[in-house]
């Protein structure tokens, strides 16, 4: 999609959505003898996720797995939807759209797999990361520079809130 | 191999087998200090065999170690058959091609390393991951892009199911 | 900024402090189910901070998270001063720089993230790992060759101490 | 050094010894919050290393560090030779030369970084890995296409039972 394009559609973002799986994380299970699970997020995204709640924004994430990891991750961070277990995501997501009361193209989806395409298509940001299946990245308005877990939500959020002019005034306290 | 060649190589595959370490996972054998064993398998992966059953199609796993971790992620997947510490791996090849009712070119096999290539010569499609040992690789019908654990059993799958014309109708659901 | 600018800021340094997570790690925070955390330190960056305190030259980790890993690596190693969940680090800066009796352009400060940008604008010697944010990466003095957790600090260890032409004296006991 | 060089060197090899962190590992030291150690060892260097033995050559590893883990890899690779905590590894060498009544230059060693050099200087074959440091490279006779911990260990036995002519009759079991 074209630059002006992208531009127009992230300065009517008001709420962020993403998968965990290969968008928050580089994709890979780590499983142990006793069952248990573990995940590898990004420090870097982190801080992005904290500027984006900063300007006032919401932030939700609909996986597709069950995860007590991801749970103090998204608590930690201060993410106000969080959805686990969802083979079906379609319902997690009209379900977060109503409560956080904005439309579709109030929406930016991050996604990496055929899962995430059905919220993509409703969402008026639909963001693949840099190592997402091919057929996410074809129906994404954006593709990351950055893979899954190495800074494309950081690089999603940086897009949107620099569309809104929202970003200089959110680093300005780093700089001083 | 030229295209064709492996096109209709893949038009006649029924089940899928591969290893684990190497394969299913970047290779990387993690020990603890208490002896457990961790794994990680790609969440891109899990959905390419997801997708794999949904075709109706059967699948299988002959690992070299032993390990329940494996016993888990393969449990989870739905993955038919499953041998570990196999040293020799032949045995347990003949006798899942018997289980399964299926002859050597109605089998693919991915592999890595020398341990897998008495399995490849007997399969009708061989693929090797990207970063297989130089023997597994010439021998190999095809290399996928994707390195072992980042996408090459995805990547594989998606091979043989469009060689089968059976890729788009299971990639329909998320498409509406 | 040029060779000879470095040269000359990385002459004075008496004090090497940096941040953690994305400096002396990639960047990844891993969280268990139990909520442990995890970290993954590089085995040639110790060794650096080690030649480092070999030359009579201190150092100190200034992190925003907390985390009794991170304790351990820094005391196995003998850093001297350690600050953790630190949202704001200028007070940690401040205190450091007080206790080790220099000013601030005798100190090396080695970041990656906004957070770090405060403590960096007031260093000596400004350094940015390979894949630091790009606000980082431009008020930097110098930006390694080496990402973050693989050997980014051991390349500004480098950097200062054969400005300071102390490098092969220390790498002389390893040479007969 | 020329190509006619290493394989002359080669072909005299009756022992390989090697560093663990960096060279059998890429280099992290990952720490628990409960103290605990883990490693990333890799599957083909694991092959490799079999394959050696079947040769009826020997092996050993010297590690700076102390790990429980390194114990457990190495006894289950039948590693003959194992020192572990060794700031100076000097006398670790000595000590394994004369138990295996070998000389230097019958001696190869596999190392990343300055605490190698002493070893790699006595060693009829001194091969650094990939991403080892600066003076290590200079000094060895041999670097590594692969990296430390992924597969550099394995491209080293390869070459060196490759310039000796037991490399096709080890493959051999794999081709039938």
């Amino acid at each position: 999609m074209d630059e002006a394009g992208i531009q127009k559609r992230a300065a009517r973002i008001k709420l962020l959505l993403m998968d965990c799986d290969g968008v928050l994380t580089d994709g890979r299970i780590w499983i142990f003898e006793n069952g248990e699970d573990q995940k590898g997020f990004h420090t870097r995204d982190g801080l992005g996720i904290d500027l984006w709640h900063r300007a006032g924004l919401e932030s939700g994430i609909i996986s597709g797995r069950n995860s007590s990891v991801l749970e103090r991750r998204a608590q930690s961070l201060g993410v106000k939807y969080l959805w686990q277990g969802r083979d079906d995501k379609r319902h997690a997501f009209a379900d977060t759209l109503a409560q956080a009361q904005v439309n579709g193209d109030e929406v930016a989806f991050i996604g990496d797999d055929l899962t995430d395409l059905p919220l993509m298509v409703q969402s008026g940001l639909a963001i693949a990361v840099g190592d997402a299946v091919a057929e996410v990245k074809a129906r994404a308005h954006y593709v990351t520079t950055a893979n899954g877990g190495y800074g494309a939500v950081r690089e999603a959020i940086e897009l949107i809130l620099k569309a809104q002019n929202r970003w200089d005034e959110l680093v300005v306290p780093y700089l001083i």
